[in-house]
């Protein structure tokens, strides 16, 4: 029999609480550093810019010497290659400033023929000057430790020189479809009761999308040894996902065999579909044991599959892809559950997809997002605006 | 000169309009196909599940032998390995229907002991059986030419059997960084003058990010020719991404070189930064030439590039990831121009960072997005509700 079941939310934190983010740090070139999460603090060894530059072509001058140039009355300097008195130098954008210069006059506040150059504003000091450390200071704290790292954070280090950084090691996720039905998809011509396999594969792809190392091994049969087997044998792995064997048939061996080698925190939750999810540790690894039943496997693997995957990588939360969109018809909610309804967008519609057969694996493909209905909500009404969470 | 300056919406139809999806596809296993975009309509060739099972553990019966079952009132079955009057076999989630059984129990709702089956509830035909077909049906248009794909939809290929697929080829997009200040970011101790490249590595990643594959070229210096042959010799590609060179200065030579080989449609945008940006098309393929100052040029890159990269490679669009937020203080917008405010988000207040200064790269990495004011609007004033887009 179940466990007493335990609230969507309680449960989750209470999986999150009982490990540890990974400490193991790689040191890789930056530009494989797309998506990874920093392990250090980056601060800056030089000034970037680390010399006075021009902010725009044009001239550089003593601003002193542009006093009271305007349109008709432009002041008259003579193009030159050292500054001194009643001289300017041709500059471009990002030159370094002559000695002496202090401003930049634009090129189109100029006219110049020969070695004359006639300048039809006045101008301060500073001026279309960039000074030294404008962008970085040399001793910034530049990049902060456990940030996500961007392009543009990249191009940051790289704009410092940097080549190579520390980032936390990505999790390795051990993958084990458990299922007696089960076959691999390269089996020909299906006996009644077998099915291919799916829930595996599909949470492989996830871990890889979220930014892990997914290990899918074979199909394991529905045996606790084999089980036992499965998961002992990969217990290098950071995390453990298995799939199928959660619910209280004869043949649901998984959340026992998690009991007998560590802790079985929960089985039982309050998410629809995906009741029969079991959550445990073993040697500090998070186990989440996902329903066979691929809707609710999915509904799992979202809630706290990638929670638990986040934690361990240390990746920042992220909003959620949400559309905005009117309800075409009533959902219900399943009291003291957070209900996860598929539905399609359509024109600015969300349009219900079967809510019940937590076994259709098509709805999941066919529907654009969730609507998530709390817990204490008996449902959403036709009309009403909710938010769908798109399905990545 | 700009050619005349055009509007930010009007200046990327104008672009996406010129050139036509890319067409070629490839063939691949369906575990790499994550993110890709399908070539082809998928018709299930089996009904999933192709046989009538089980949707729960229990008893097979025929239905109409538990008529009058009741909690007080149950009826007796004998536990058979063939269905016939009076027998029950058991199944279970998944299992086959025994011939002739209409119908499952529950475990639950039974209790038994040696061959009898008590039976406390009276259920209807169909009742926990999972018809065939009733999550695919064979010739059904399960996965429609253009979709992209996500794991559950790759989980449905698998529940059909099916091992590779026809997926639109990834873009190629060449990235030729040019301007002689550049120094690639191994070079030790810059000289004035110097600057590391930063905007060609930045796009490469973005490029890849987006599903692409980047082709970075060494440093261009600010030479026409060497311009022309950086791009001549890389017209394999499907894109063409400049970055610098683009403004109206002594050295500015990309729009004019673009002009020579292929189309300039535009130069000179309505966007803020990112002005001098310049779009062209050479044999068919889209030309985005990125203002060198680092954040004209990443909002060039997203707000053109990305959609020219996602129009070629059929990518369909997706919602940004927004943050609604409550702004810290007044940003100003420029007239006539969208202007992207790069604003950082602390405790749901959206803090405006240097609003000036194209030049500040680490402004970028700083924020945590953007905020966008239309080209009509004067500004945001503080305290009001604004979007954040945030940056990838």
């Amino acid at each position: 029999m179940f466990k007493k079941r335990i609230n969507a939310q309680k449960s989750r934190e209470l999986f999150l609480n009982s490990f540890e983010p990974l400490s193991q740090i790689e040191i890789l070139p930056i530009e494989e550093c797309d998506g990874r999460i920093i392990a250090e603090n980056i601060i800056a060894g030089i000034d970037v810019p680390h010399y006075r530059r021009a902010a725009m072509d044009g001239f550089a001058v003593m601003a002193s010497e542009t006093l009271g140039a305007g349109t008709g009355s432009p002041v008259m300097l003579r193009l030159a290659n050292t500054m001194e008195k009643g001289a300017c130098i041709r500059v471009h954008t990002g030159s370094p400033m002559p000695e002496k210069s202090d401003a930049v006059v634009m090129m189109e506040d100029t006219v110049f023929y020969g070695d004359k150059v006639e300048i039809f504003t006045q101008i301060h000091p500073l001026k279309n000057v960039g000074a030294i450390g404008e962008d970085v200071q040399k001793g910034e704290n530049i990049i902060t430790r456990e940030c996500l790292l961007r392009p543009c954070d990249i191009a940051v280090l790289a704009s410092l020189g940097i080549g190579n950084i520390k980032v936390f090691k990505r999790p390795v996720v051990v993958i084990i479809p458990t299922g007696e039905e089960l076959v691999p998809r390269w089996k020909k011509n299906l006996e009644d009761g077998e099915v291919y396999e799916t829930n595996g594969l599909m949470s492989a792809m996830y871990i890889r999308k979220w930014g892990g190392i997914p290990r899918l091994l074979d199909i394991v049969t529905d045996s606790p040894e084999k089980i036992n087997e499965a998961i002992t044998s990969n217990l290098d792995a950071d995390m453990i996902i298995t799939s199928g064997g959660t619910s209280v048939g004869k043949r649901d061996f998984v959340p026992a065999v998690v009991e007998s080698i560590g802790k079985l925190l929960v089985h039982g939750v309050g998410i629809s579909p995906g009741k029969p999810t079991a959550l445990g540790i073993i040697n500090g690894k998070p186990v989440l044991c996902m329903p066979g039943y691929p809707v609710a496997g999915i509904v799992a693997l979202f809630f706290y599959g990638k929670a638990a995957f986040r934690r361990l990588g240390r990746i920042p939360d992220e909003p959620e892809r949400i559309v905005q969109a009117e309800l075409s018809e009533k959902i219900a909610g399943r009291t003291g559950y957070k209900t996860f309804a598929r539905v399609k967008i359509d024109n600015g519609r969300a349009i219900p997809l079967a809510t019940t057969g937590a076994g259709i694996l098509s709805s999941v493909s066919k529907a654009d997002g969730f609507v998530i209905i709390p817990e204490n909500i008996e449902g959403r009404n036709a009309g009403e605006k909710v938010e769908v969470v798109l399905i990545e």
